[in-house]
């Protein structure tokens, strides 16, 4: 196939790029020098062949032990349940936790095609023994919720302390925009003063 | 440096893509199997090596002289200048035009740096012997129509007739909605029935 054909459609399997979207990278590409081409396509091989899943925590990371879970400094029996690996990184930045985390690579959604087999839950339980609490930071949407009950109930006998983030209003939300859903949880997590 | 942290950094090169879509485009290339990256891979490298510009249009293809060239049923005489390689195809679509083409691969934008030395203007020149008419094919705008007037200047002592694409109301556009540019132009150039 004629080469520029050829990165047009691969380009295009990018997630949210058309073939508009593709051949303009591809005329992009055209107009830069041929350093601009080597060293993107470099940096794309090396992604896939120098990052893994960290045996422990099943993060994306260069190594494994990643990071992490070879910090000493952060408390290993307390962990954090994320959907994805980006969640780490946000959850991180609150400042807020300095314990570990597990990575699932996703939520249950049987209609997906996601059960239990599909996430990253024998590599949760085998770290059981270690943990004094597991914190679930799945997405407050109908999968996050699932899958936040399903891993409450694999833990459950034995003998971790489970629990969930709060959810309610964003800080900043004044009440009269917030969310009907987010308005509900706040009603059902309220806290004496 | 990190091989995530490099391929953001790449990804984030392409024109219109910030930190965000690159972090997304690595984490989904990390989601596919291995080949996906080679394959993209291998589509950027060989798009670099595999495409060059054609030595008598300019336009960009894996061949030179490109197929279009190269094609005995377009009429040799009768060239179409365009500023992009993109605009080939479009024109070539409309199905109006049976010519070949020039492509100046810019238009004359003096704030930009873009000058005549910038454009692919020595190349039309020296087809200018072989040639019975020149059509100018440029945007119609400031750069656009500054090009345009350039090119017939440099063409006009050649003895090469020189002619420019009709502007005026878009097919299908209702007066009541036209640009009053588009509009400006389509009385400057209108026609007796």
């Amino acid at each position: 196939m004629d080469p520029f054909r050829r990165a047009v459609q691969q380009l295009a399997r990018l997630p949210g790029v058309g073939e508009r979207t593709a051949t303009r990278y591809a005329y992009w590409l055209l107009r830069q020098s041929p350093e601009v081409s080597t060293q993107l396509a470099d940096a794309i091989v090396n992604l896939r062949t120098g990052i893994r899943e960290c045996e422990t925590c099943c993060d994306l990371s260069p190594l494994s032990p990643c990071l992490r879970c070879a910090d000493g400094k952060r408390d290993p029996s307390l962990v954090c349940v994320v959907e994805r690996p980006q969640d780490v990184g946000a959850i991180d930045a609150a400042g807020e936790f300095r314990g570990r985390f597990h990575v699932l690579h996703g939520a249950l959604s049987p209609l997906d095609g996601i059960g239990p087999d599909q996430l990253r839950l024998r590599e949760l339980v085998a770290r059981a023994p270690d943990l004094r609490e597991v914190i679930l930071a799945t997405d407050p949407d109908v999968e996050g919720d699932t899958t936040a009950l399903y891993v409450a109930k694999l833990l459950a006998p034995l003998g971790v302390k489970v629990t969930r983030l709060a959810h309610g209003l964003a800080v900043g939300t004044a009440i009269e925009f917030a969310d009907r859903a987010s308005l509900a949880r706040a009603l059902q997590g309220r806290l004496p003063l």
